[in-house]
């Protein structure tokens, strides 16, 4: 087991990495304050690991909420599910809620957690790569709303989060997939040597390999950790973490949700950054060729949907999160392993980036 | 104009209290970072003093969403509406929410800012007495839910709170009696000489006595602003400010929200502490009958609903938040001006509390 620590002060916590940790009372137990615990879960993940996970509670009073599965659930009526199952049970606010799934379970739970008589202990079990290297770290929490994502939430850091690695032999492929995406994007903006690394071990990531796949989840969470401890509240470099989501934001806003799954519509969007950084001159043809070719081999989509126009894009982008005062900050690459923020380039530049050819890329890579 | 000093280190803000505050701008511009703003009213505050309010705020981007008016709609249907209001005029996360209203008015939309984005700006303007002396100060913000009052929420402080004591000349005076309650719990639980001043000048406010009403808020913000200092999260001497509020909340959520108001429920919940409390031998006969003569004098309910059992306030204050591990926590009085948090007093004195005959005690008073 690999334990990273999230530098937050008072509001600190632990990350424990490993094969079995479901398993494990022990790492649970510092964790829980009060006698009640309420497990979060969904109808796919439940029937694999809520009973063994209740074993490791057995010392506690534990309810289980079992949600619907997908983002399109991510909304305030499955989220009133867990209010009205902490209610009808009387949990105080010493419970602590345990998210078990992947990161929209994370989400909805996290949230949950944090607005439930304003607020009470949270531990995070991620079982998705994605949620995993992802979702699990940095203490976003939140809901959809019709008009736009993640737009109602709260920042609220759990208490532990406990990944065990085993929980991907049960991931469908396409999910395996989805949260390589994230796991590349680290690599993309901060970690050159780790591109170099995922290059290698790619196909070994995809065929389930426990070794690759413990030191992809570290790097990858350790990598976040390090963005997250340096700023918390997204004023800054956190704003990095979310290369590729702008673009990926508007495909997924626009297909609606849970049609494509996150990581591909992230996989598409850092397609569209790496486009515009090269069209800058900031990167090479062949980096960005590099960046494709690797999504590629992870199994993920490169060529943003047909149906989409560039009036769609900047019509979803407008009500992005990173929009201040009406100017559109944009995560691109200065070179390979280091991201900016910046809201300075030619307009003309991001349209000609919109409007690019992404299936002629994409064929050249083939 | 007085101004007070909330003291939370980087979350500090100031409390402004004086007649006429709506019409100066100057002291709304240092707490607007961005250029858009968002008023939230409703039907009932808004055709007296929006336009007035947004003339001072001509300087940004203005929208209002305008809400059904009453605790009945506190909920998530109703926060919705800002959400919309917010994501149709793309407001950004500069954006700076202004609650005007009342308490209600002043939950949902610190809830709204504390949940829009994951967290933007948030000014108070509370027209009530209620939400002057109570509710704009503390951070609480939220919703009901059907199973239970406030239950969904979050700690959020406002960048700065403005009180227009002229405000007050169009409120009705069932809702000046409600807010007098809470002045009153001020004096019981923390400043027994405020008490005494209560007693000589509660007919003053309610004939609205801006002298007298400026020193009643004042007084009540400085006892409420010094015990939020000393405890942010209510672990401790905050939970006295909820004196009367778990018998109070039991009434409330039996009648149906909006039935009693929050004040009047505050009101006859606070009697039950006084009767328990003497009960308890804390505080003597003598000493409760000042408490409930005071709050008759301020044209307040000191009779629990004749309909409701020993059985229904068990069953409600089980899932009051003050709830710890399956303990009733109650605030009680130690002695007239000193509030206590306790669990440990004999079952049977609830008991015989929540039995008594409290039609009686308001006759000998009458």
């Amino acid at each position: 087991m690999q334990t990273l620590k999230v530098d937050l002060g008072e509001r600190s916590y632990p990350i424990h990495i490993g094969e079995g940790l479901l398993d494990q009372p022990e790492l649970l137990a510092p964790h829980i304050a009060g006698r009640q615990v309420a497990i979060i879960s969904n109808e796919t993940v439940a029937p694999l690991y809520l009973e063994r996970l209740s074993r490791s509670l057995a010392a506690y009073s534990v309810i289980s909420v079992i949600l619907p599965d997908g983002e399109a659930f991510k909304n305030w009526e499955t989220l009133q599910r867990i209010f009205d199952g902490l209610l009808t049970a009387r949990h105080d606010r010493r419970t602590t809620v345990v998210a078990l799934g992947g990161g929209v379970i994370g989400d909805m739970a996290g949230f949950a957690a944090a607005c439930y008589q304003r607020g009470v202990d949270f531990i995070q079990v991620p079982t998705t790569l994605l949620s995993q290297v992802d979702s699990s770290v940095g203490g976003k929490t939140g809901i959809n709303h019709p008009l736009g994502k993640n737009m109602v939430g709260a920042f609220y850091q759990p208490n532990a989060v406990l990944i065990d690695t085993a929980t991907l032999n049960t991931l469908p492929p396409r999910e395996l997939s989805a949260g390589l995406a994230e796991v590349i994007k680290y690599g993309l903006i901060c970690d050159e040597p780790f591109l170099t690394w995922l290059e290698e071990h790619v196909d070994a990531l995809r065929n389930l390999d426990q070794v690759a796949l413990t030191e992809a989840i570290s790097r990858s969470c350790a990598a976040k950790a390090l963005v997250v401890n340096a700023d918390e509240r997204e004023s800054g470099v956190r704003a990095t973490l979310n290369l590729g989501h702008t673009f990926g934001h508007a495909i997924e806003t626009h297909m609606g949700y849970g049609v494509w799954l996150h990581g591909e519509a992230v996989a598409a969007g850092t397609v569209m950054a790496l486009e515009m950084s090269q069209r800058l001159g900031w990167i090479s043809v062949q980096e960005r060729d590099r960046g494709i070719r690797l999504f590629q081999r992870a199994g993920l989509p490169v060529i943003p949907p047909e149906e989409m126009t560039e009036a769609d894009f900047l019509e979803h982008m407008a009500i992005d999160k990173k929009v201040i005062d009406g100017r559109l900050r944009l995560v691109l690459l200065r070179r390979m392993g280091e991201a900016v923020v910046t809201d300075d380039y030619p307009k003309e530049i991001l349209q000609a980036t919109l409007g690019a050819d992404y299936r002629a890329l994409a064929q050249l890579k083939g």
